[in-house]
């Protein structure tokens, strides 16, 4: 696979006297791919039915002169003022029942059936025209969905389809009506009878006076998340009816408040748009010193995590092609959205690319070409400045793309680690966290840093995973529901198995089932009772390392392999399964992620502190996130670098 | 009085073929008391009108057949979806005017007066059919009234009842309009032009621009407590058309927003509910040293001060009996609903439930039987897991069960110390802090905590305390508007009286008096200044010990008792009364206490950190809070364990 | 010019047997000055067009009979109920979409037509009845525009005004439709689809999804602004047609959400409430560690800051008099609205009214006669206790009077150092802070401090200055739009002068200019990029001190003068221009104040800690904010006391 690169365009911010020669620059920049269109609804349709094409013809037509391959992004992140004085209540309304009003993006609830429309009927007008456009390459549906905390409405709109779709989960003999009893049951409504005679009295989960029913809220987060794949599903639809080319939405990181495995399954094209340091700032979560440390530089292992992430959403081609990944937006320079906003170490653009590529990336694009002087971002660094002179992001994407010309392509293997993701623990998590802060995304990427400062590859997977052969190691801590397909499949993975804390603790209703948790095949463990801990009450273990946040007793005859100091057993393995029921500091998971591969054959290097390292099939990439030079087997790697390694 | 335990279950939440296997293990274990009813509306009346008695008579009568002795709830604090539908109105309004929606419980505004007949029609219903039921040995009204914020509603149903409210507290001279230039007057609505020409003018204190007249905001606090009382008595008054039955509420650990004495002057049982984990982390305001400490303990002096105040509310047995103090609820393991929430150490629940009988108790009920796996508290312990097997609360419980057996009857004696405690004064702090999270409940719990401290056993009375003979030594710091007879009743007492700071320092309208407070009768001194102080810049006591948060500035012949390095004096004494202007800080409040001691003649022992002493009749009871063993006089006392001790 | 004292007296709150008793002992203390009025509307106008005169007439009759000059205030602030109900969408709305609701002050919208109108009838009442009163010497408008965040109101009123407000910022070649396309055009609405087809598309910019256009958020802030002028403007103009009287407005300090400036226009007195105990402790944003050392006393340069600001705010006389300077309200002891309310040590309220005077301060009320003992601000202290005793306050204010009877007239010169303020650079950086806290007026006031810790005096200077002649040395940092006829007048004053950072980095509709900033004539520099650091994460600088939250990286020609350790410039100069591309910490800031006063021929004198100084005609004085006496050239200052030198 070719890797290349491209950059986020705007040509209705420019004047049209320069686009051919923005056009010209890319090229010789090297850059291959260029996304445009994605908020230009009111400059296709400034007033309703009326249409101007022109512009945006003309905007291809010199891109594809240039021999640039235009991603062509479909507008309805931003529908236009008229849009929304047709459907006024097509608005979201957030958890305080606020309307979220026009002036910025994103303005619409998911839900709504007359924005869909609208959607639908805009999307059709762009793939009619475009779909056999040469110059288009691919599409792009909407943007970043959930941004802004957007998947979740609490409208009118929301509670009826809410309804809806409820009477679907809990369906009636005969009839669409719906079974409400069955609800009833499910969710243990008796308990403060709040039991419903008719789907129709059940209410959106907000604003209850003490929290609302997990059941009640975990299925509110179920639907708000097919709410989004049903959106993009009409969009994917519309679009293939015009066009072979691959179609891809651009995920935000961080952002799990919807199922990308599900939007994925209807795209070949899987991007995300990765701002390092903006994420350190603002939705890593690490340690003050962490953010000292790596302010210039992001978090060694967030970025590597949504790329391992990604490369296991998508939809595999009709050939069987493997699901592709891209960075649709890749940070070149300081954003201006987090809560401090500094430039990046020199090297780092580059380090960002290259890292991307050595997880997978077929494309990396940097956003956006030219900084804008005004609006929301216009202190959103680009590749040019303002004034159209290079910003020095654009030396080291120019630097990247000489380098790739003589870099032999990227081999992606299967790693020997497989780690699993599921979007909907993340929201029972949140439904229930029982200890402040605590989340499951928390928990898995703690799990992820250390099996990387392990010095391993991983690869992530979805909840319903079914092929796990191959792996010597799988990890699923925190999966609060686990069907038992899954539990079956890895149990005949032949890998060691890692489960726990939290580990099928809830049937598909949000109960506890009896037997108590995790009720694991061959493993005779029960967990018995749970605790949360304050951060500053951490309890030590036996040998290093420490419990924090959570901790589980457990009850059976599995073998323990860990113990608190006082003797209490943490966790236990039967077989290859290993259950743990503590959520594990750094040294607590180094221990028990060495003592996995042990178990697994594994061989664990520890990485330095800010070095990480990636394999591929004949190459190591070794990367610096640190400020200082850091000398490795494979020879010294700069601060800010990158080192390739050619495998024996 | 012979004590008991028992446990509050919810035959409803399961399978009728359990209960009573259920009812035999409860039997078994020793307790005596059930409690049920109260959260099943929905199941009692799924539709309006249609009534469903038959699984609740079954459930009695399995309970009764078991040697157990019911205590039914009047299910009202969650009144099913049909009720609401039917009144839309009848939902509270948070402070911010949202109205608190259906989906929890506690979803009622105490004015609305739709909700008040349907609360006394589902009471009347419940009391005609079980008022005679031999199985029914007491009842219970609501559930922790104030929970969740409940009290204060900004309603429309509450404004047009506050409205009524005050023309009864400001009569016109004839007629029942009101005399509306008496608030004005009383309130100084002149000050911004307030004034008011109708009753109907006045709004709720909540979404001014700046703060409304505290005059205002109190006689608002005062209305919503007076709202809970009438709900309330509401209730009593049909119970007791059916049965002689002693009548309990379950008053909530730190909920001070109505007036617990006026409620508790309608019921025979003062009960309340203890959950000393879930407090200390969230409610006790401790110290983060302090909370560290006592994670898995709770605070060392919270539980008794709450059982100290509930022996003090409650209604006088027509026998001239004293009231009864119950624990209704009491925490048997970890709880769902604090910020973290730990297990308790291995002795905690025996020695909170020996603390309760030290302190009175006559039932110690454990908060619940089975934990539920669905719904809002499904990690909250019970006696049993979920899957019925015994949780290690329960063998705390049935250990303590079978030591009340051979245990002689605790007797209640009076103490030589009294505190006094006033709901009015906890919300006039509320509403003029004068320093950033400064409290009333604060001040007056730091005074128990001293006294304690100080090895000393005290009695909580009541603002409207009469009788105060046969006290060495009585507190009142703090109370900001004190009526002429409780002074009176004070300088009559024969104790040793300490007020101050802020004692007597408002009329019943919140102005401040002249001459400046406290104005007391015989103590020459008055509130010149005050100042409220940052926590980092405590003023030292000469001798030891800091001023913090609170310097009243005295003028006056009264003799000094305490001063600062600088020599300004802090408090002052003639006679037997003592006036303390300054919050102190633990070592000045330790100094103040053993001075005051001296002066009554009583014999102060400084208790080692974590262990609390309580006497009773014949007995001392030794309650070791701390993690480790502790030796006293009367022997060691084991880490989260108890001692008796005999006396004289 | 006579220095005066005077104080604020509501005789409204008080029997009117004590009215005269009270004026003379205002008299006997010295007081000249006494303000009334502001808040008794509904005591003139019990009933709509009802009025009641008498009480007032004897007011100012008994004021005057007593020798003092009454400064009558209109009562505009607080609108009687009455107004309310007559006017349901006059109240202001929150930026949440909150209504703000009567039952404290300031509860209108500025926008309000149907309130304004309120407005100018009972000022064309007050003034028609007093404007020849002899007794009446001044009028006030209002009271403290701005304060509780009073100035932005999100209402429905606000929304059609800022419409038509636009229409005028944009106007169409004919008619008043204004041009949408020029809106669109200057704002960038096509950024995300923003664009708008006609004036009443426009909504606020409040409620959006994220964050909304800054030009569309900076707007509104102007218009706001204007609403303020207008409103203050209607009252102004309807008190001259009736009285020669000067006209003054009391800014409250730290308000900065209009255009003082602007208002001040209209007014020949400026005015503001100085309350440095509530700043210090709420607004000022010192660290932490000068908050504990200054609780008593205040920030040293804080309320100096604002006498400079307000000596340049205010309308030259006809005789071309300066405007003139007073501290209407001055705080007399603890206050009762800030988070912690400690007394001031003794000596700061005469050492804040000799710092008033020694800035220009004409007159210097107390706020207020006599501690109110009912309503919002009973605890907020005045001359007299509540029961009419002097509190220490009033005894300072005498010492003062006495020692005005001695003292030679301050004599107010022009400063050698000048610093702009910008009303409008706060908005535009409070709107686009880029990292968080960041605030113009941190940034100004930062420089401030660092002049007055190198014992220089300072001129504030507005925005439109002109006359720049006599400085030796300007200073306008952080000024994001500069017009060209500033930057011409800052180029031709023959002063040193220091911009940046951001100074002149934004075109009037927030866009940023290419050239990219800050485009400045004669200085071959510009701003390539900027970062914002986290405060944990300063740059040090070669030879001492850091650059802190804001850098720049400049190119070009010019001579570098400041730079990084790693060798980064961070500030050039070419000829008289510095432009400094960072936020210098106080090291930092020293280090460019003294080297600027090399360039301009100024002495520097450091400052010991807590000590400040004040140049005037013929005297110099010193200010000792500290709690020890401290020694400098001139001699002794006691702690919390004054020293007047004289000066050659
Ligand atoms: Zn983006
Ligand atoms: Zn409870
Ligand atoms: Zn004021």
């Amino acid at each position: 696979m070719e890797r290349t690169l491209g950059c986020c365009y705007y040509p209705e911010h420019w004047d049209e006297t320069i686009w051919s020669s923005d056009a010209q620059r890319m090229a010789q920049l090297g850059l291959t791919w260029v996304r445009i269109g994605e908020f230009a609804w009111s400059r296709i349709e400034p007033e309703p039915g009326a249409f101007d094409w022109d512009w945006l013809d003309r905007a291809i037509d010199i891109l594809g002169q240039a021999g640039l391959k235009v991603v062509l992004g479909t507008p309805t992140a931003t529908p236009p003022r008229w849009v929304v004085d047709k459907h006024p209540d097509m608005l979201a309304v957030d958890a305080q029942g606020q309307t979220r009003g026009f002036g910025s993006r994103r303005h619409y609830c998911f839900s709504h059936s007359g924005y869909l429309q609208e959607s639908r009927r805009i999307v059709r007008m762009l793939a009619e025209r475009y779909g056999q456009n040469p110059c288009v390459a691919a599409w792009q549906t909407d943007n970043e969905y959930g941004c802004h905390d957007t998947v979740i409405s609490y409208s009118q709109a929301a509670r009826e389809a809410f309804r809806d779709w409820l009477r679907v989960q809990f369906p009636a003999q005969e009839g669409n009506a719906g079974d409400i009893e069955a609800l009833n049951t499910a969710w243990g409504n008796v308990f403060w009878s709040m039991e419903y005679r008719d789907f129709d009295d059940i209410d959106l989960p907000n604003l209850t006076v003490t929290e609302p029913n997990p059941a009640h809220a975990l299925a509110f987060r179920r639907f708000s998340s097919e709410q989004v794949v049903r959106f993009n599903r009409a969009q994917v639809e519309i679009i293939r009816e015009y066009t072979t080319a691959p179609i891809a939405h651009n995920y935000m990181g961080r952002v799990t408040d919807f199922d990308h495995f599900a939007v994925g399954a209807d795209l070949e094209i899987s991007s995300w748009d990765s701002y390092p340091l903006g994420f350190l700032e603002d939705r890593v979560g690490a340690s003050e010193q962490a953010q000292r440390a790596y302010a210039r530089q992001g978090d060694p292992d967030f970025q590597a995590f949504h790329h391992d992430l990604y490369r296991a959403v998508g939809r595999a081609g009709s050939n069987g092609a493997k699901p592709r990944l891209w960075v649709m937006e890749q940070q070149p320079g300081p954003v201006n959205w987090a809560p401090y906003n500094p430039a990046p170490l020199p090297g780092m653009v580059r380090l960002w690319t290259w890292e991307a590529f050595a997880h997978g990336a077929e494309a990396v694009l940097y956003f956006r070409w030219r900084q804008a002087p005004f609006a929301q971002e216009q202190l959103h660094a680009g590749l040019l400045r303002p004034d159209s002179e290079n910003a020095p992001g654009a030396d080291e994407a120019a630097q990247v793309a000489i380098e790739l010309k003589n870099a032999k392509n990227v081999e992606i293997v299967q790693s020997n680690v497989g780690l699993i993701f599921d979007y909907a623990a993340e929201w029972s998590w949140n439904v229930q966290p029982q200890g402040q802060g605590l989340s499951y995304f928390g928990l898995v990427f703690d799990h992820y840093c250390a099996l990387r400062r392990a010095g391993l590859s991983v690869d992530i997977l979805p909840p319903d995973a079914t092929g796990l052969e191959g792996y010597d190691l799988i990890l699923a801590p925190g999966m609060m529901h686990m069907p038992d397909p899954l539990k079956e499949a890895l149990n005949n993975s032949g890998a060691q198995i890692l489960i726990g804390p939290r580990s099928a603790a809830r049937d598909a209703h949000f109960s506890i089932p009896t037997p108590l948790p995790p009720g694991w095949n061959g493993l005779d463990t029960l967990v018995a009772r749970l605790e949360t801990l304050r951060p500053d009450l951490p309890r030590p273990l036996e040998g290093g390392g420490s419990v924090q946040n959570w901790l589980e007793t457990l009850e059976g005859t599995a073998q323990p392999v860990l113990s608190l100091q006082d003797g209490t057993t943490v966790a236990v393995r039967a077989g290859s399964v290993t259950y743990n029921g503590a959520w594990l500091d750094e040294a607590g998971l180094d221990r028990l992620v060495a003592d996995l591969c042990a178990q697994a054959g594994l061989e664990v290097t520890v990485m330095p502190e800010g070095l990480r390292r990636r394999d591929t099939g004949a190459e190591r990439f070794w990367f610096n996130y640190s400020g200082q030079s850091i000398d490795c087997e494979a020879g010294t790697v700069p601060a800010a670098g990158v080192l390739r390694e050619t495998l024996g």
